[in-house]
């Protein structure tokens, strides 16, 4: 395989000396840039888009063309794995995510089966090897999925939710059950994350968008043990390479000891902690990965400078951060204030 | 004035011994109540309802009649003060509130004044009193008011949102502008809630929803200092009887310490953090009140029980606890739910 020109991210994953501060964005590759709704447009629409490697790729290629980012992130959608478990993954314009086979009982639960990434998740894997020669060692490939219950808590409510009333009805009138939602679905998560490993992806991370939409007791037992059992599943070497993993659990700052504690290399934050007190609760445990309010990317040059170095001088250890927003970039950004933030971050960032 | 045939509530709030744990509930006249879905047909929109003081009141007594509940809360909107200082404020079926003249500039927000509550926000005083009247001592009324912050939200995105935007815009590239916008509507929260507290009211809420979208450090700045000011220019005592206050940031554990620190009280929590947990980091200076997530109301009448006992007994004080919601009742809860609660709640509540 190839060898990596620039290593940063892995380094700052694993804590190890860097020459500056790595960045990233979470949805790099999306419709805040003018080729990606270009690329979209052609693609007709969103799931062929996410279904057809030689498109995957190029969006995924794309933010890296503009901005001097520190990582690709593989260009895919989160609900992946329900709709290769056949619940039937659709995008209405305008309407987000729904599935036209949601689960409902027990028996829709029993029927469930650990999806074949070779087969019914095949263009996600092919899209990582395809990414994986075309970025040629330029920086590393990330790839993801979404955490258990942030999957489970879709393919109950059968799209997205803001009062996740089903999800929750079933977590407190039968938690046997959701258990058992989360144990296949878990499976299918270590799976999938393993054959995106052997396709190429370098580094991987676990999205869970709504752990933080749980009480702390429950978050750790639905949401954070589901994640630490395949952190423990995880091919955390390939090709003589170590795959560093991150956890990042949107609005769960209750629990960053606990996450720290799973053996995963990373945590990713929200922005609702301050770093330096994120770095007290994990200690020397794990990098952290954040923590920008998105919003500030709204705001002027001067202003989005003056918050990325804030942010990087409350991280005062001379390694273990990887620079990055506490949630996705809104589709509204202007991309010239991405180029502010990713040229602050190098600028300013910890040199070794 | 009359005196208070149940005043639980009050006690639980001043941390005096009582006979049992208080319960109200955050939006425990709205929607979920058929009674509530029949008046408001009859006003025939939401303003008209808001602006009647008779159909106010009306609403605004129907939980009690259903549900052995420890407090009446005035019904009103969140926005009556943007409303009053002239933004337009309109309700679209289906779409949330919005404002024909948001704030978008420096010299609109010049043109701000603080409404008179004896004039643009009579109807809201009026209700009170007739609240008050109806009430007949039977429990005591609740006034409240938006935070500053949370009405600045919808003043300057001009409505409901999910990105702020143009509130966060304003806030990281002209922070002057905004805390001007802050200063004006904090000197109206105070000036309605101690209308409401001459025209009856016997305890007042301030309801932050939006602080919890700022970061730990922005959040003391712009949402709970512009609180703390506003708690130091209420009229705590009124008629000979003791005004308890509550302040409620949803999403701001982070700031429990501090929240208790504004001389406050009594401090609101929402589910994501053990009551236990809150009380370490308030101490002996306030009242909490919380915290069940409101989807457990979609589960079954056991599995409500449990948790409510789960909550009660994390509480381990005699007295300063006062049963409610994490946060609003969603309008799709069965009534009986409720009913279920509120007796479990008195049941198994700290008994002295």
């Amino acid at each position: 395989m190839n060898t990596l020109k620039n290593d940063r991210l892995i380094r700052a994953l694993l804590r190890q000396p860097v020459d500056t501060t790595p960045v990233w964005i979470m949805r790099q590759a999306g419709r805040y840039l003018p080729e990606y709704r270009a690329t979209r447009k052609k693609a007709g629409d969103f799931l062929t888009l996410c279904k057809t490697p030689e498109l995957a790729c190029e969006v995924t290629l794309q933010p890296l063309d503009r901005f001097d980012l520190d990582a690709a992130i593989l260009f895919s959608d989160i609900l992946t794995i329900p709709d290769a478990m056949g619940l039937g993954l659709q995008f209405k314009e305008g309407d987000g995510p729904s599935f036209s086979n949601p689960v409902r009982s027990s028996s829709d639960i029993a029927k469930l089966a650990v999806p074949d990434p070779h087969d019914e998740l095949r263009y996600v894997v092919d899209a990582v090897a395809l990414i994986r020669r075309e970025l040629n060692g330029r920086v590393p490939l990330i790839g993801f999925s979404g955490s258990p219950w942030t999957l489970a808590t879709y393919m109950v409510e059968g799209g997205s939710s803001k009062e996740f009333s089903k999800i929750k009805g079933l977590l407190y009138s039968d938690p046997v059950a959701l258990e058992q939602l989360l144990e296949i679905v878990s499976a299918s998560v270590a799976t999938y994350l393993n054959a995106q490993i052997e396709a190429g992806a370098q580094a991987v991370m676990i999205f869970d968008t709504w752990g933080g939409t749980l009480t702390p007791e429950l978050y750790r037992r639905h949401s954070l043990a589901p994640m630490a059992s395949i952190v423990q599943k995880l091919k955390r070497t390939h090709d003589g390479q170590t795959i560093p993993v991150i956890l990042f659990s949107k609005g769960a700052n209750h629990s960053l000891g606990e996450m720290a504690a799973t053996g995963t290399d990373a945590v990713g934050l929200d922005w609702t902690i301050n770093i330096r007190d994120a770095k007290k609760l994990v200690g020397d445990r794990v990098a952290l990965q954040g923590n920008l309010d998105p919003t500030v990317l709204y705001s002027s040059p001067t202003a989005i400078r003056n918050e990325v170095k804030k942010i990087l001088s409350d991280y005062t250890e001379p390694s273990g951060h990887v620079f990055n927003l506490g949630h996705g970039i809104h589709p509204g950004i202007d991309p010239n204030n991405v180029k502010v933030l990713v040229d602050c971050v190098h600028e300013f960032g910890s040199k070794q």
